[in-house]
């Protein structure tokens, strides 16, 4: 254990994975090194500039250590998506309406989502930290996407990582439900009452505005995710002790300024499995499926920004 | 993009601004060195020293630099805007006066500064980081003034950002105004109730205090910004890992405390921007002029002091 | 004094102590180092890789080093434990169920748990930084017993650690006792009313849940602290200055995340000794040996894990 | 001004004062080097181990930079105590009394100190560092009076410090007050209601419990913001960009904590400047003496504690 101490050994023992959030391609494999030949054999995406036939190759399935990867990150999700399910739940019934008084503040439409946001917070930063050098710590489908179709992830990784996140959460759900006694319950993020009548309410027909919102805040959520803990200019700015922080703070305050202004709707969600694993444990809505589009839209979209201005290059010769 | 993550590369691919905001003008050209006449022909803030000469020259407006640069300023103001008004808006209505039990606090108009003012500092953070290596992430006309003055700022910069940033925030109203459905609404440090009476209001007369709150405001944005953001003392004391947060904590603790003491006033506003962009969504009032005449007001004035005591002097031998 | 400001020194006249919370295992001795061996014959948990012949010997009692470490352990377990107790004390009786508007939310058993899990980050955080240099910064039986059989502390040290600990926590009592002026109180995070009934109440039958749910808290504690505190695969992530914050934050979000969602339950306590200080003070239930046992299975069951999946060996090649 | 961006000037650049908080005693002198010995007879405060005989010369009454930092000293605690009064000013009322649901929590008496001790923490946070460079940031006559008991402090910049202190916040009292509109205010952290009557209050009799109290909260003041700010052996821990942080921590928990939980006192002051510029702005009590004398109480003890068990000595060989 002592010569774990050593900054090279140090690296030996840690996954190298370009798409590993909060360290800024930092933990990686030098191409032009030889002796690195074994480990982009078994998985391409320790190194950037993988091809696309890399990317899609279906070789890694036949590694186990993407299957102990996976595993993790199953694990992690399960964890952190009990926690804050556990903290956010509440009965499943519409919040009173907001008061002139207070607006909506004084309201557990908005103390919900303002709890929830400082738990994200919290809980994403300290996961991020303890599981980015086991799996990267993606914990969320919405980041997994986004980085296969940025070319950081590969097909494989991408089918096992959002499998078992979603296998993990389904049991986080079931968990949560033993422990709360009820099917009938709530997660925020995850509710939207679509009859709701009020000032405030603006989804009283569907749930397209709703999609709009989800859409916006993946896309939020993906820029800004990726401009502190994927982008290989900050490498000099942003050590990975500070990575994971704004990480944590990307999914906090957009889950936090993305979840009270409208009545009878409790926000984005930013993590489809997330709703998914509170949906196992509660009942399955007719409109889970936005979620699941919204997310991957975005992936897309952001993946059209990120190579038409790719981060290596600049706007100033 | 491999070779991005050598820091002699890294620095090529950075915007050289000497105010940029965040990295206390560490990320500049050197002007004794040779190859960098080049960029400083291109664009003289590229290091600190610039001449007024160079300062006011009007050939910046011909690079393409400069306009991608104000594009970014104006992408960013969009997105950093729109998240800022939309949770933060609320009906157009005067809030309930305080009582006696709960004095300010439970209220919205001190429940809303105190939640704009925590979404303030973390977003402006995010935003800093992900765009001071793009654009030197001003997002505020006050800053981009308060570096003009402050001869770290060239002419054409200043007058191309100020229009992309107000350019974007109208976009980002009239987006505003089109999710939530009316025009009838208010945002926080953006609105006075010029009529409202209460033992709590010390506005009824009309705009004079609230011009001079604005401009306390200012001053104080100014000094702490320029002093955790771009002191070239504190280079060796806040590296840029921790400078965005400072100038985050700024203005979110500005924004805080000068956002509820009094009864009908909705807090000092520091980007007359953002206000500009809110009332394009809303209405436009009459005291508008305010906000950009105490933004100026306040860059003169900070200016006076930045070159009575410069930066680069000490107090003790 | 002077000369304390030397690396080399300043190792000289800090604690090596492998146990060490927020070093991640940094402030040690390097075994192979000859002039070492009189620091490791007196303690041997001052370097990595203890035999359980070392751990076990009694010699550590014989140690007035290890004393003086235990009384400062005692003396910041005082302090800390008097401001967590006096912070969070209130009358001894229910608080009001919750309502359908507000939800848990606007009640003081919602408010408690969030105002002091803030306060532990914060407390925890700052007695870390100061502690840490001194005794290793436990300041909590969990801590101990949980390095003690994950073998990063040795029997004397754990004994005079939890012991002293226990002590200062009595005195904290008292004092607040003293300063309250009277038994009848509670402390957050150390109360449980059996009775209570509720659509919220998950525990009218016993205490049974309550254990269940102090044992995932301990052991959720003992992860994410050894993750981020004591993990050696971290020392060039998380350096010793960020520790500390990533170790006050675990014993924050947790005591927040698991301290309101059931009626007539008061939360986790993680510390068993917190709680004994805080009956000293009050009076003792029949149902405080749940805090010990959860503590002592949850470190147990930790260890178990750390010697199966140690910190020292990856997942990927 | 591109010279300031070399470490060795910058260090010629920044005050050197070894009682200056967030730096550790790191940005001082080495009494060694022959070509100091201009700057250590004029400013004997400018490298530890400075004797008696130095510090209570008269002569630092001549030296023209001494006066210049006092005078930004004062200029600080002007902008700092401006702040912190006008965002915690409330009407000269005792808030209504603690209800049973909500106990302490939902009441101005709660939330003011609550409010209060954020903005102490980013405020202080923020000044330490902008005035950190130019006067070592003490901005209260605790942490003055505190430091030249500890001997780190001349008696002329003691004195020349506490009087610009008390005449800059003396400023800011009289202008908030032109602000505010009228002398019936009372500031969070400087009021005591003598007489009042609740369940809750401890303090009918008198001020014999707030001093006492104020005296506990002056010495952890002392003891944390020493041990995060001042203690030498802390150097590779914290360094100077995090340390103002740990010390504007330690004043905004201990303001949370002490602020309170008994109803008709609000909370410790644990600066008498503070509460002195607040009285000029509304009116001077009876009582207003315990301020001074647990300040200066507490920083003797705190000293002979500093004596007894010093910074550079350490508990385990």
């Amino acid at each position: 254990m002592e010569s774990a101490t050593s900054g090279r050994l140090y690296k030996a023992t840690t996954n190298r994975f370009v798409g590993r959030i909060g360290g800024n391609q930092e933990f990686v494999v030098d191409k032009d090194h030889e002796d690195c030949d074994g480990i982009l054999s078994k998985a391409p995406d320790a190194a950037p500039g993988m091809l696309i036939s890399q990317q899609l190759s279906l070789a890694g399935f036949a590694q186990l250590s993407l299957w102990k990867a996976a595993l993790m990150e199953g694990v992690g999700s399960l964890l952190f998506i009990y926690i804050t399910i556990w903290s956010n739940i509440s009965p499943a019934v519409i919040p009173t309406a907001p008061t002139e008084q207070l607006g909506y503040f004084d309201n557990a439409a908005y103390l919900g989502p303002t709890t929830g946001a400082l738990q994200n917070f919290i809980l994403l930063t300290l996961f991020t930290f303890v599981f980015g050098v086991l799996t990267g710590a993606h914990l969320n489908p919405t980041i997994t996407i986004g980085t296969f179709f940025a070319r950081l992830t590969t097909l494989p990784r991408m089918v096992l990582y959002v499998s078992l996140q979603s296998f993990g959460v389904a049991l986080a759900g079931y968990l949560v439900r033993a422990g709360y006694g009820t099917r009938d319950s709530k997660t925020g993020g995850c509710w939207l009452f679509t009859g709701g009548e009020s000032q405030y309410a603006l989804y009283p027909e569907g749930v397209g505005r709703a999609f709009s919102n989800e859409f916006m805040a993946c896309l939020a959520l993906l820029f800004l995710a990726f401009g502190v803990g994927l982008d290989p200019r900050q490498q000099k700015i942003i050590p990975p002790a500070l990575s994971p922080f704004l990480v944590g703070l990307v999914l906090g305050v957009l889950s936090w300024a993305f979840g009270y202004s409208v009545y009878g709707y409790g926000g984005a969600s930013m993590s489809p499995a997330r709703c998914f694993g509170s949906f196992v444990g509660s009942h399955f809505p007719g409109w889970h499926w936005y979620h699941w589009v919204a997310s991957i839209s975005a992936s897309i979209v952001h993946a059209v920004f990120y190579f038409m201005i790719p981060p290596g290059r600049s706007l100033v010769g």
